[in-house]
């Protein structure tokens, strides 16, 4: 029967909600406080989740160190003490909401787990927001 | 596809746990020192978790800043630093167990959120106890 | 040289904060929702640290086995799953404040301490809320 | 309609992660640090959670004081304070990585939860890695 | 005797951390990812500590709710959602370091505070780093 | 005014309690289950504090990201993934506690860091039990 891991990993970045097409005022009507032109930040907390049948030589569903250096390298490098609207591409016409974040990060994994893993993204923007993708 | 989106909100409140048609005895037995007559109570950690598609033009399922006035507003005004069995109305013929406050806060919210949402509730007695409603 | 040694437990209780002698106006404003007649109630975080020299054999301060056992004697099973106000007979004419719940628990626990130990009570009433005895 | 209720529990054990017909190399090579021969260790965190219709007279969907005894009493008096490898009999042919704890665990508390109630658990191996069986 | 009594609040912010007189080499051996000319941001858990004699009327050290509302007032308003470099007077020649914040906090909040009570600022910049101020 | 700064890490290890000159029974008397023979391990929180005046070029007491690697490079190179028993030295004629793994630490990184600067160890060894050294 099939066993979920999950990874915890950290990153801190600056962003900004808003949309170029609208004024400043819905702009600051829809996103308040989060459209701050000057941008404003978080701690983001990472949870990747893969689901699978254990390796019957080694026990593991996938070597979570290894998902650790995966994400490492192709989420953190690209996320981590960055601006999210001005130093990542992916958010260049995408504003960067938790949910976006969250689908951005789940494509950046993709092509680097066995298609028979199932991949699920948890991203807390603080500690009393989080989103799930994709949904349970 | 979907996405959930969660909410954490807090809660104080005073309980008891007990049948009225039981003995003190049967109370006793069945709910411990929870039946205590003069009650006890906790802080409870309260996640509302909405599932749907985000709206194209915010990046938003929902808006955590209006969630989190909704739930002020249908729940935590209702049962914040009060006593669960004498001063809050649902409770006056139902045991307020960690599964029927789960149930109650639902059904507090559920005419609040648009249909095409999903709503699940989590709700945490202690650091160690906790309901979630519907189940998975 | 010194080290300190610090346990943590947890008890649940139902309290109200009011003065008999005051006004149910007074005691509204001052004390707000924590004056509620019908109570409400908390979980609480208890830290009890004890300050000493190791001993040579053992290398402990004290053993926090033992530790966890006194304070279970002497604190829980008169403050958990209790009314502060109506049956602890310590708060029977001292508001139930954490400050004074902190000092209490103190009291309760410094005779069975051997002198030579220093003692301090740090209680969280919420997660956000909390109080030191006595004071560094 | 169904309501999930869950309980934490904590023990602490000692592990090495290594198959015995492999050389030294090899486990080396695929397990890193968790294969020392010398054994290391974990505070493990353990989630249980059941699923079922709450009982219409309590309101329970399983009385959480009697589920954090049927733990204490079928895993953690086998698991607690224990080497893995050395001390429990299932880990003698089995390599106890944590998504075979996990489901160690669910198979000793299977036979004592009534068959119309489901079973599953999360055990956190530290803070930042965790398992789930059976997957969602 | 003295208690302590400690309320917790958080803000999110943006920030980055440079000297304008060094080249951006300097800057960047020096602040190494912090130095981002995009800035990046963080998730600032802020607890704040008074000290004194508890109240003998109402059992206060400090009313907490006020204390809540004056570091929403003096502080949160300054600095939640903000850009520290750039919108904020405090820090246009003063690096935004997790010190400097932490003693820009305790300069907004004393004049607020009796001078009775001790004042100490704990700031966490993430889970991992925080600063005290004044150091015990 | 002095300011303190704290970085959290982690280690993961397996010990022993016991005194070798001592019998069986008087070791099982003394440390209970903690002196099981076949070891037993812990995920162990490691606060390291330092405190003093913050540089007026830099903003820093100390480098957070420079006292991560020393604490890498003098700690938990030598306690990760061990047996503090088998593979520490230090700890071949010492009782591994808590409170000696603390004194033991202290003593590792105090020739690491510049003597105007405190060093204080806060060690978790599980979530419930914690030592400091030297004491406040």
């Amino acid at each position: 029967m099939k066993v979920s891991v999950t990874r915890l990993e950290h990153f801190n970045a600056a962003h900004r909600l808003y949309r170029p097409e609208w004024s400043d005022e819905k702009n600051t009507l829809v996103f308040g406080k989060c459209s701050n032109p000057n941008f404003h930040g978080h701690n983001y907390n990472l949870e990747v989740k893969l689901t699978g049948v254990p390796d019957p030589e080694t026990g593991y569903v996938f070597d979570l160190k290894l998902l650790s250096e995966l994400i490492d390298k192709h989420v953190l490098e690209v996320l981590d003490h960055k601006n999210l609207n001005l130093d990542v591409s992916h958010f260049q016409s995408l504003i960067p909401t938790a949910e976006h974040i969250a689908i951005v990060i789940w494509k950046m994994l993709r092509p680097h787990i066995d298609d028979q893993l199932e991949l699920k993204i948890k991203l807390y923007e603080t500690e009393r927001n989080c989103v799930e993708y994709p949904a349970d």
